[in-house]
C-alpha cells in the first residue's frame, strides 16, 4: 500500500470517529488547534524560512514569497481564524426534511459530514489551516496536498495541529498531510474513490484543470471568473462608475474581479470617456472594441482571446453594445458562470438580466467583489463553486456536508 | 464538430430558452409527448420489432427481450408516467433563502435547471421516455444515450417526442439521442465539459464504473447496492422474518434489496432455522459462516468474495455476528452505502445503527426495498445516488436542479 492509500485509508477510519462527535467536541479540538499554532509560532516560522530560502534559490517573484512568508502576527491571524469557525453553527445533524408515509414510514432527512475531503492546494500555507479547521468542524477528514513550495511550513504546522488533536476527541488521523512533492502523489489522489468522497481544487487555472481532466473522485470545481459588469444606458452614472471600477481594482488578483466591461450605446457615448479615465488614472491598461476606442483615449483593440482571458490583473476588456441582448450574448459566449453584473435604472432589464444569466451569482446595482462567503454572511469559505452541482456559488459550512435519511417503522414491508 | 459534439451544442442553445420556461408551458408539452405518444403507439411498436427481432437473431436471453418489449399496453403506461410528472410540483424558481446583509444588500438563493443533462442508460426503452420527461419538466436539456439493444425503439420515440415539442414552446433540440451505438459516442459525452453540465449513468455496475471511470463532466452515480438486514437478540421474531423475506425477494433483482443478513447469536440459536426454511421455501440459495451452517440446513460457505457481491438474484450470505459492533463492522466493509437496516426492539441499538451506519437510508424495523422515489412520495425517480454530492439516496425533480444567487444593491461597492 502506498504512503498516499495509507494516509487516506487512516482518515477514513478516523472519519467514522469525528463524523459522530458532538459540536463542543469539535469546537474543543479547534480550539486547542488555535493554541498551539500561537504556542509553536518560533517553530512554524523556522520551518516557513526554510520555504522562504528555498525559493529565493529558486527565483521566486516577490509578491509570491509575500504570500509565503509567515510573521507571528500572521500565524496570530490565521489561529484567531480557527476559533472564528468555533463560533460558526455546527450543520451537521441538522434536520432538513420529515415527513411521513401513508403507510405509516417516518422518514427524516438529516446532514452529515461528507467523509472524508481531499483538498488540493497551491503554495499559502494559511489555506493548510483553514481547510482543516473548516473540514474538521464539520466532521469531515481532511486529506491536505499542498504545494511543494509550502513544504515546510505545511509540515510543521501539521504537526503542530495533529499533537494539538492528540490531547483531543478528534483522532489525529482526521488530519493527514500528503508530503511527496511530486505529481505523483496528486494522480493517486484523484482516483481514490472509496477513500475519499470529494476532492476541492484550490488555486488557478491549471491546477483547477487538472484535478477535473483526470479525477475519478467527484470534484467540486472551483475558481474561475471571467466577470462582466453590463451599463445600460439608463444606469446612474456615478454610480455605475463606483461599481466598474470597484469590480476591476479594488482586488484585481481575486476570480469575481471584472475582467469584461460592457456598456451601451448611448451611455457610452456620454460617459464612456470620463470612466476611461477613471479606470487609466487608477492604473489599469484598457483594451476595448472599434467604438470603444473612438470615443476614449488610451485603449488598444480588444480581440477575441481578450475577452476569453481571465487577466487577474490591472487589464480590462471594454466593448460597447447596442443592448441586452448583446450583453446577454456576449456574456454566455465568453462568461464562465461565476459573478455577472448590471447597472441600470430600468427593474424590467434589471429582472431579465438575473433571471437569463446563468452565474452563480448575478447582481443589480452591485459590485461583482461580494461573491464571497464572508461577504454573503457565512462566516467562512472553503472556497467558490463554479460548477452546478452540490454547491454553487461561495461554499460555506453546510458545503461540506452530505445528507442521510432515517427510516424509522413497526415492521413496514413492500407489496 | 462530431454529430455528438453539435447535438450538445444544440442541447445547451435550447436550455437557455427552455430553462427561462414557466410551468405551464413545459407542462403543455409533456402533455403534447404523452399524447404524441399513445398516437403513434404503432409507429412505436413498428420499431420496436426491429429491436426484438435483432435481439432474438443475436440470442438476447426472454427476460432481457422481455424489458426490451412495447406493446399497447406498456406506451400507454409510459405515457401516463408522463402525466403523472406533469402533476408534479415544478422546483424550478423556488427560493430557498432570502437574507439581508448589514450594507442593504439582499441575497437570494434560487432553485435553477442545471442546464443540460446527459444520461447514459440500458435497454429498456421507457426510460427513454421517463428520463425526457423529468429533465424536460426541470427546465433542463437532456442528451440521451441508449444501449444498442433499443436503438430502433429510441430512435422511433424520440422523434414522435420532437415532433411533438415542435408544437410547444419548448424547443425541440432540448431532446436529443445519441444514435452512435459504439463506445466512441459514450466517451465523447463524458468529456462535454462546458456542453453538458452533468451526465447521470442507469444501468448495471459495468456500466455506471465505465461512466465514473472517464468522465471528466460531473457524475452523479447511481445504482450499486449491497444492503444488509441486521437482526439483534431483541428483534420481534416474526417481524424480523417478515422484514428479512421482503428484502431479499419481493424484487431482487432491484438495489434495494437484501444481499446479506446478519443475525445476532441468541436470535440466531432460537430463529435462523425456520427463517433460513422460509427463504430456502422462497427459493433462495444459501450462504453462510460457520455458524449459520451449525444452526440452519442447506447453507453452502459464503466466502469473503460473496460478501462483497451485488447478486441482485434469489442468492443470500448469512452471517452470525456477536453483537452491534460486528455488525457495523461488517456493514462498514462491504456495504455499498446504499440502505441498511436492524431489526430491533432496543431502541438504544436502533439509535446507535442509525447514527453510525454511513448510506444513503438507514431504516429501523422496516424493509430496505423501500428505498424508492416512489415510495418515499417523490412522485417520480430519476435514480438512486449512492455517492455524498449533490443528491444521495432517491432522486427526484430537485436532483435536476442547481441554485442561483440573486444579489440586488444600490451602488454597493466593497471596501
Amino acid at each position: 500500500m502506498s504512503e498516499v492509500v495509507a494516509q487516506a485509508q487512516a482518515a477514513k477510519d478516523a472519519a467514522a470517529v469525528i463524523g459522530g462527535l458532538p459540536t463542543e467536541a469539535k469546537n474543543e479540538a479547534l480550539r486547542k488547534m488555535a493554541n498551539a499554532l500561537v504556542a509553536n509560532t518560533g517553530i512554524i516560522i523556522a520551518a516557513n524560512e526554510e520555504d522562504l530560502i528555498r525559493g529565493r534559490e529558486q527565483g521566486t517573484s516577490p509578491s509570491l514569497l509575500d504570500r509565503l512568508k509567515l510573521t507571528e502576527d500572521r500565524i496570530a491571524a490565521i489561529a484567531e481564524g480557527v476559533l472564528q469557525i468555533v463560533d460558526l453553527k455546527d450543520p451537521v445533524g441538522d434536520l432538513l426534511e420529515e415527513f411521513h408515509r401513508p403507510n405509516g414510514l417516518r422518514i427524516e432527512k438529516l446532514r452529515v459530514p461528507l467523509g472524508v475531503i481531499g483538498i488540493i492546494y497551491e503554495a499559502r500555507p494559511n489555506v493548510t489551516v483553514d481547510a482543516a479547521a473548516l473540514c474538521l468542524k464539520t466532521g469531515n477528514s481532511v486529506v491536505l496536498r499542498g504545494g511543494s513550495a509550502a513544504l515546510s511550513s505545511n509540515r510543521s504546522i501539521v504537526r503542530v495541529l495533529r499533537e494539538a488533536l492528540a490531547g483531543s476527541d478528534i483522532p489525529p488521523d482526521a488530519l493527514q498531510l500528503i508530503e511527496d512533492p511530486g505529481r505523483g502523489s496528486v494522480d493517486q489522489m484523484l482516483k481514490l474513490n472509496g477513500l475519499i468522497d470529494v476532492i476541492i481544487p484550490r488555486g488557478g487555472a491549471s491546477l483547477i484543470q487538472t484535478v477535473v481532466q483526470n479525477a475519478t473522485v467527484p470534484v467540486i470545481e472551483t475558481g474561475a471568473g471571467i466577470c462582466h459588469t453590463y451599463i445600460d444606458n439608463t444606469a446612474d452614472p456615478a454610480m455605475a462608475e463606483a461599481i466598474a471600477l470597484n469590480a476591476k481594482v479594488q482586488r484585481p488578483s481575486v476570480c469575481n474581479s471584472m475582467e469584461t466591461l460592457l456598456v451601451q450605446e448611448a451611455f457610452a457615448g456620454r460617459h464612456l470617456s470620463s470612466i476611461a479615465s477613471a479606470f487609466r488614472e487608477a492604473g489599469v491598461e484598457l483594451r476595448g472594441c472599434e467604438r470603444t476606442r473612438e470615443l476614449a483615449d488610451g485603449v488598444i483593440p480588444a480581440t477575441e482571446q481578450d475577452y476569453a482571458t481571465e487577466y487577474n490583473d490591472y487589464i480590462l476588456n471594454i466593448k460597447v453594445v447596442d443592448g441586452l441582448d448583446e450583453a446577454l450574448s456576449h456574456i454566455r459566449r465568453f462568461g464562465t458562470q461565476h459573478s455577472e453584473c448590471i447597472v441600470t435604472e430600468t427593474q424590467s432589464s434589471a429582472d431579465r438580466f438575473l433571471r437569463e444569466v446563468d452565474a452563480a451569482a448575478v447582481y443589480h446595482n452591485a459590485s461583482t467583489r461580494f461573491t464571497d462567503g464572508f461577504e454573503f454572511g457565512f462566516g467562512a469559505e472553503i472556497g467558490i463553486s463554479t460548477q452546478k452541482l452540490h454547491a454553487r456559488g461561495p461554499m460555506g459550512l453546510p458545503a461540506l456536508t452530505s445528507t442521510k435519511y432515517r427510516i424509522v417503522g413497526t415492521g413496514q414491508i413492500r407489496t
